[in-house]
């Protein structure tokens, strides 16, 4: 699609460049990980290969990798049964295993009065905010800070992660979830011996291959510094349409953020007009949380930080990657006010 | 790995060239499905065509395909919690859900007497042996019928049906499961509304691009009589190896079999020694199915048909595919026949 500007990274991520070679390669592997010939040992070391570099991206052990087919699953496996608590900020896929019943503060932060039965994301899908994970916690979303923030799982002191591969450049419908050494969990689907009888069913290895690729790339990134470039662009585009923007409001701008993600409030402008809007105008953007249904509604996330039902619907999220230009944000800046000017004026008219 | 045949199609397939295709087209695709913006709808319409190519070739209606993660977790999807009747050839992922209560025949076909409490087979991995599916039955394994035997879903008359992509040249990690018109079973990984909420999770669209490649080329193959073709091959390397095997056994040659399958029992021979020897010999066979965890045992399968468990573990099974050349068979007929032949002196001396 060319001439647009993709910044809707939180959602997907385009695939990384080593990803769809890692991928590319796997497709000449033609054995069965679980085969003991020639070709099922093929596979079975590109399998192994790919969860030891995803194991050094996120500072854990191969052994304590298990592969599934999204982060939704890994929560399903982390948490199913387990009656665990969390804020309602937390992503779908974990809100549909945990119960709702932590308090969040104005500022988007979750108070965990018990870690060991808490599920706690690192950072918010929609607004970027962070949390400090407490040691000893039960279960964290990784999804969004992989990647783009540092840390080493096995130094958080936590019980679980989940990750996803197509949140940092590499293919969707691949994910992990990271135990704690010496945790184990029972499976959710069972039947076949594959990843050490935690997960059942004949490993996704090309998809594995590319989150593989995708994860040590991003790791590199990190290190050299691409996130601060982009959290640079996100503070351009945030002054940017502060500069000009009356009434909107920045959530989370007092937060510990990730570099990339910019959520803003225009009360009575409904974010989905807005995505809608900036889709014409060549943006993608959006409302809230793809994951969901491709229906848009007032963001559960912004009505838990106190925010009313007026204003959470009127919010948009902008999230930058890796290939995001200056021209980029400089463009939908300028996009996005015009759009919002029209919008004053008929809301005045 | 050149220089070697791959007879272990049932284990998994090469990745056709559609597949592959397909796959890398995919790749250039960002967007996620669930996003409203250009970006997310084309992503919507490669999945939505996807699941229009996988049902065609099923036989079935796009609105009734739930992409999974491996017919493994389709097998739970359709299955856990409901105790349905099975017998005890059914694959790990189908026998981890159902209880094998089952009586089998000699010849491998198994007696349903309430097809609506029932898990059944189309074909067996191991055997090639086939079943008829009565009308009603809850749920069918179908992994290794899809693409190598002809049949429409909608016409089968049953519950639910489970495959999976690289049985038939698509890539591994991805599955289906395919459901009567109007049934509705609760969702095992819940979380975001995707596959109309009936398995959550963001799709691994790479994969599923590849598989709906992969089952329209089989679709397309098994019209033009690829298989009876294959099924002449594997008449040709069973006459070869009967012609010169005294007091092997040939498993399910007098029953419905799939075209490309071969078991064969030689009793004190163990199956997993005539792998290993076969592999270092060039060529790719197995020793029951491969998908429970690289280890070799006697087969269950077999022991179900009334096999000792001596005449169980002597068991190989090769399984041919749409590549393979009478060249391949032939000289597996030699290699094999070698073995046997050192085997034979062996054991008398």
């Amino acid at each position: 699609m060319s001439g647009r500007s993709y910044l809707d990274w939180n959602a997907t991520t385009p695939l990384r460049p080593e990803a769809r070679a890692a991928m590319v390669a796997a497709m000449d592997v033609p054995g069965n990980p679980s085969s003991v010939h020639a070709e099922g040992r093929a596979a079975k070391a590109l399998l192994e290969r790919a969860r030891a570099q995803v194991a050094a991206a996120l500072g854990a052990s191969a052994a304590d990798i298990v592969f599934t087919g999204s982060a939704t699953e890994a929560a399903a496996m982390a948490a199913v049964g387990r009656a665990l608590s969390c804020g309602a900020v937390e992503h779908d896929a974990v809100l549909a295993v945990c119960n709702p019943d932590l308090a969040v503060t104005p500022a988007g932060r979750v108070i965990v009065p018990d870690p060991g039965q808490a599920a706690l994301q690192l950072a918010n899908s929609e607004t970027g905010v962070m949390q400090d994970l407490p040691p000893g916690l039960a279960l964290s979303d990784l999804t969004q800070g992989f990647g783009k923030v540092a840390f080493a799982f096995d130094w958080l002191g936590i019980e679980a992660g989940i990750v996803s591969a197509h949140k940092l450049g590499g293919p969707k419908g691949v994910g992990a979830l990271v135990l704690r050494r010496g945790l184990d969990l029972p499976a959710l689907i069972r039947g076949g011996g594959q990843e050490m009888g935690r997960r059942a069913g004949t490993e996704n290895l090309i998809g594995i291959a590319g989150f593989a690729a995708a994860a040590e790339a991003a790791a590199r990134d990190l290190a050299d510094g691409v996130w601060d470039r982009v959290a640079e662009l996100r503070n351009i585009l945030e002054k940017a349409l502060a500069s000009a923007a009356d009434g909107t409001i920045f959530v989370g701008k007092e937060a510990a953020r990730l570099p990339n993600t910019l959520c803003l409030m225009t009360p009575g402008w409904k974010g989905e007009t807005q995505v809608m809007q900036m889709d014409l105008a060549g943006f993608a953007i959006s409302a809230g949380s793809a994951c969901s249904s491709g229906k848009v509604r007032a963001s559960r996330v912004l009505t838990a930080m106190g925010h009313d039902a007026d204003h959470a619907a009127s919010a948009i999220r902008v999230s930058l990657g890796a290939d995001t230009t200056e021209d980029d944000v400089l463009r939908f800046a300028d996009a996005w006010l015009a759009a919002a000017k029209r919008y004053r004026s008929r809301a005045a008219g």
